[in-house]
């Protein structure tokens, strides 16, 4: 006997992080009694989202369009450029602080040991900008982790070859968290108070 | 400007039970990132579930078919019949007990302030099968909670009416507790050891 149309989608629920077998039947079972449109409306969201949110080619945030909105804006300074590990992490900073330039989302750090060089971070393409001579400070908003540091350190060479300045958050973000859950008030400080690279 | 597919997505998985904005921006992300064909397969299997599943026409259990696979088998005891709240509830006996008895699935309980009556519950599809005759004993298995028990109560009224014998699960099932996350041991226990309803 092959699964069942309700077993399918308990499975299908655990590809969402955090999912469990427990917790797909509770999601499962809440939308079959409770809210099938939701369901219907959620089944359609991911299908779109699916086949046509790629990535800006500017600075690879996801976007369904060739350039995402900040990119595409006319407003945003093209002289400042803040390099973060995730969407999560850009979305964090442009809803805590007052930045006003331009973003480049690396979607992830420097991780040799999985597998992650300069190349899946698409740091060419990053260089290639930097050496176009419009960017002039690099803020580095990698998170202060193992990883990230090494990401920054990486990051900084790569500015200072292009001679643009490299800028990392000042102290106030806590040492071993990640950017995406820190409060607004800390990570807003922490980004007033940037300072150049040693 | 309308909302993107990205933030369309994140609010429709702000559907499922047990994720805020956070998580469904976590969830988005991740899949979006690292795993669309995952994506796929969950809008499709949701796509599926929302139009194919319907109740069971005898237990009120969600199935494709119009009879679940335990009231459609032969192989099981047609003169017990056990009233569950929820599938959830169903799933957790079946797995944790012996059981080869029949089910009927409330999909709720009794709750006036919240307009659940016995109309709700298929409560007169319930008395016209225990007044067929065929089922000899009613286990009736709903939640120990304040609720539960007036269900209880109720559904315990209909089968004398009806002259079958109305069960309840024995102590072992933790008070105020839901039935779904009691450990395999006590449920089984409780399971065996039902008495007669006083």
């Amino acid at each position: 006997m092959s699964a069942s149309l309700l077993e399918q989608l308990i499975d299908a629920l655990r590809v969402l992080p955090g999912v469990g077998g427990k917790s797909a039947q509770r999601m499962a079972y809440q939308l079959l009694e409770r809210d099938r449109d939701g369901g219907r409306r959620l089944s359609a969201a991911l299908a779109q989202a699916m086949e046509h949110v790629g990535h800006c080619a500017q600075c690879r945030d996801f976007t369904e369009g060739p350039l995402c909105a900040i990119c595409a804006s006319a407003s945003r300074d093209r002289h400042q450029l803040c390099a973060v590990e995730t969407p999560a992490d850009r979305l964090a900073i442009e809803q805590a602080t007052g930045y006003r330039g331009l973003y480049f989302v690396l979607q992830g750090r420097l991780s040799p040991l999985d597998g992650i060089g300069p190349r899946e971070l698409g740091l060419e393409r990053l260089s290639a900008r930097l050496a176009e001579g419009e960017v002039s400070e690099l803020i580095i908003a990698t998170n202060p982790t193992v990883e990230g540091e090494a990401t920054a350190h990486y990051l900084a060479q790569l500015a200072r070859q292009a001679k643009v300045r490299p800028m990392r958050l000042a102290h106030g973000v806590p040492l071993g968290g990640e950017l995406e859950y820190v409060d607004r008030g800390t990570l807003s400080h922490a980004f007033g108070s940037r300072s150049e690279m040693g």
